[in-house]
């Protein structure tokens, strides 16, 4: 199984701490599920923190610090402070993995929109009381299928 | 409960079917739960249907105009075509509930991309054999929340 | 005193319900504290109805169509879908009036975020769970002075 | 309490100071609350400062040098110049916190406009002579929620 | 002379009144200089209001319905509204005249801020209390020159 | 009086003599008003050869090497080729002194070109046979006013 | 020979006369060539009146009126006014024949400028003193060349 | 006479070869008009070599390495691969010289499509079979002109 | 089968012919490769000028005005002209079939052009110059697979 | 024979391995024919991984290591990730090679489609599951021609 690494000349606006803790990840040779095993959380999370896209807790830095052999006040002080998400992908994205997500955005944004409000009324679904988990299926003709499912808070809009 | 409508003067660019199929759906006062059921597909898919961004079958098309009351040839010849998707959603969406999602793809979108290529290796999950289904939990503390389920087949790359 | 008025063709994808309201405001030449007053909400909710920001409930279709002389059920129609919104500024806004709430966006988003981070954490305040007021204050050399209040529900980012 | 911390690699646009600020900040453990009282400013001001859009005058660089032990000539020479505004936010913001400012002046700016049009008159609410402020808000049910006051001076449209 | 003329087919977004007002003003075979004259204003000002870009008074209306045999009724309705001020040059502006504003501002940008900051310190020359006009100079060599004037009041930033 | 400086780190594209003249400046403390005066320059055209955006005569480069004390080597080599102008301003300009020019060009841009067309005939206001100014008012109110004076020889389109 | 013909679905922003001078053109079946040799201009001039960027004169009109059978005071109503420039061609243009020289002047606009400098020291060729044609070569092997000349005053950037 | 330089910090993306042959040619201080007579291209061509747009033979590059004194090896390295043409200049050009090009493109594309398609049929004139010139004029009140000739082999669309 | 059929309302700048030719083909349920064969040409060259994007000779209009029963005189008016080429895709496409084969230029732009250049030398493959079909497979598992040839005449670049 | 080289100041987006690759390349002095008969892959892949946009096994990096002599430990963990695609053309392609075949897909994108939905279906041609190649044609005037084939599995829409 190959492993998830970053190149950081193509990620030259990702946070110091994405360096610091891809270079260890490639170095001790774990995956994002051993990864987040080690640190109580889903994998994607875990991976979502290597992209600076979601906080660490000081139990988390410890964690990673310990697991990944990295200094524990390197990697506290790279990864202590508040994320400045949405910096990892350009949009439109041109990652083809990463299109057919904005590509579903793109054809069934108003599909989802009738179904939610017909289903919950004025409002949305958060994207911050959210989490969200990646799951393998394989069929019986031994296809493999993948499944993403996102769950946010239903969020009615304030009348006033 | 209120019902999703489409105002045609905001959404110039949807077929010529959706202005007809919403038209009949407000006259009728259903929803696309409602509408689903009787087509025997998902709401979302049928609300695709509605918005040009799913291919109705000839089957489709007879029970929702039966369904509807649209005289069978004038939707014949407004859905038999086949979809030119994307048109319904301007990028960067504006809508709210639809730019959390854009949202979503956009803070975790490398997240996904290293946790998928972990498990499946190169490729990506397909936009085309895929489904999605949007289900409403409540929690103990009365809470809704909505879960939007992606499935689509994975796809690597072919070597050549 | 002037009143605020819509020319429907600078605004061709406002929804239909847009055009009626200014019309029948026009006529009746009443301003928008006149309108909220009447229907019990926020002067600045009661203008986001009118420009398609804003749902407007079974009580507040009544109340508009008595106070404006337009038919219910015309307005009825018009009215009760759910708002597809964000369509009536186009970014970055052009109208100098518009351009300055944008400029303070651009130029205290991060001070903003720097702040609220310190004072409630890793998350964001809500622009769902939110309300706002527009209040007018003089001061003793007769400067108006123009004050926007901003409140959201701060929601904390999970952890997953 | 986390600190809001500031990495260069992911800025690399904003002036010289804000990196000596922002280091000085991380060692002394400073939140902008203190740095604000210490300099007598608005915290939102002096977190402006450190973005580089916000003019330092000579004695709030003094008790900066001070505060944050920073060479008096280091930061009179990085500061006493004229900000350059705007380029700490990339519109439209990807920033999920900053996203939704963005998102209410997309939604509610017209609203916004009707509304200090029939205050006011024909005119604009000024950015500039502006202040701003942002405070935290507990409700009986411990929901936080945080409030965004900006007030700026009314500026007619001359006559000519 | 020739007169400037609108041609609505290429404005599609401006007011109604700008077709109402283009038209009378090519019926009467009316300059800009001579409109301005009547109503007491800049030409500049006046060919403003005939694009939806300044306001007009309830004296200027009365004076432009007289001199134009518009109903003063239609004029009115149409022109006592606010403006939505913007939409009349697409940016980059296309039009090689009013390009070479726009090169002007592109070049000069940050000559204009350097000069403005170290006369007036820090703030901005407002663009509302603002007035501009345009003269016609001719050289011993018979070459024309044409001057366009722009004065606006300076707002320093409020410190808070 | 705060002198106009230059952060190298926020204007990544001008020449390599916007540099070396800002530092120089910055260490003499002088203003622009001072070294137009000593090359006999207008300040704005002064301000514009420290951003790259006029050329320097071979006198020029002597004066400034001189007054500034910078070899004159060097700067002469920084200096003597042809400016590549139109890089300082990235437009729309987010810096709100020079977005409030560009707003003049947006908002008043057809009214310029109706009345300069009716004054000049077809042509256009040139932007290169052009002298600009900035000039310091004070009203009886102690009110500064800021005034821009742009001058450009009229160029009438040719027939052919 | 087939003959350029305008198609107005696909130009809906070229001005009234566009239609009324190519329908009159289809009808009486003429060459661009025919056209400019009537009215005394070149071919591309002619043909850049018919897409609006190029002022007639009256004469021109006149002799248009006559030779395309046209209402003299309907195209002088339609044609004198002064020319909306540049609404014919959406940037980058589409078309593969204008991308062509669109791209001509991407690959060699840097070429052509450093070349015309050493020439004419700094400046730039005028567009507007400017005229252009177009010319057919067909060489020894039967291959066609087409040759567009460009013709522009030097105008040196003033000194001020 | 000013010679054509190149300054990197403005121009990132030109290959290695542009800073080596810039710089060569400043020490040498040769003229395009000189360096293209000796390696017996036209001068655009020669420029669009340092501009790293064009390509240069094996004999090309002895001769620049011997006028420009520049050793063989280096310039083979890193002129002999193929160009990587279109990244020099930034479209719209923000220069205005080349804009000024870009402007005749934008006024007169479909002029000049239509007076080459009633020329040619239906087809493109080629930018690759392609050269192009310079030329000055001076007319006899002492005026310059600038003349670009574009000379491009007509290619026909294929008929399949 | 379902036939390709096409809503006016999707694709309003599309030239008068294919609204014309389209309702024809659907009121005959004639496929374009029956088409194609009626004319002596490519189906893809057919579907082609039923979007614009092809130029019909005098003899395919005259079979296509016999097979789909349309007035010779409307389709020789709306087909004679030169197509306006480029208008049917907005891009990046939202369609996702277009979609993947705008992703193969993007991803493999470069690897096509190193090979291209290493078998060719300098130069551009034409798209004027051009041919291209599209052919089935179905494989012995029963999969179906889609072949699309592009051939294009190898243009050098023309030294100068 | 030139062969195709990489500057990497054009391209300071592509992966570290790039430079690795494309460095070794010129060393060997070899054609991507070659390396690609070595690695027993088409040549179109070969390049593609030099840039990055496709994955090397395991087999290709021991291959790649030893014809190219690059340490395979540096190879393996330059190139053992899995590619972030897209990043090496920006869109729209300013490269003429690569452009004309993005012209392709702008001009016959929807005729593309027409013929695909008409033979297969609803569905899309796979960029994923496919495969390209380029070949060389001479015809018997000696012309040469490019044909590009590209072969992608068809992925019929799901029925949800």
């Amino acid at each position: 199984m190959s492993l998830a690494t970053l190149d950081t000349t193509q990620h030259p606006y990702l946070p110091a701490a994405s360096a610091t803790l891809f270079k260890a990840k490639a170095t001790k040779a774990l995956s994002f599920e051993q990864i987040a095993e080690h640190i109580g959380r889903n994998e994607v999370a875990a991976a979502a923190i290597f992209y600076g896209q979601a906080k660490a807790s000081p139990e988390d830095i410890e964690k990673l610090s310990t697991l990944l052999d990295i200094p524990h006040d390197l990697l506290n002080e790279q990864l202590s402070g508040f994320p400045d998400r949405g910096r990892s992908v350009e949009m439109p994205p041109k990652e083809p993995l990463i299109y057919r997500l904005y590509e579903i955005v793109q054809n069934y944004g108003y599909a989802y929109k009738a179904v939610l409000n017909e289903k919950f009324g004025d409002g949305i679904m958060s994207a911050i009381s959210f989490s969200t988990k990646v799951e393998k299926e394989t069929d019986k003709d031994g296809n493999n299928w993948a499944i993403i499912t996102l769950r946010g808070k239903w969020l009615p809009f304030s009348r006033f």
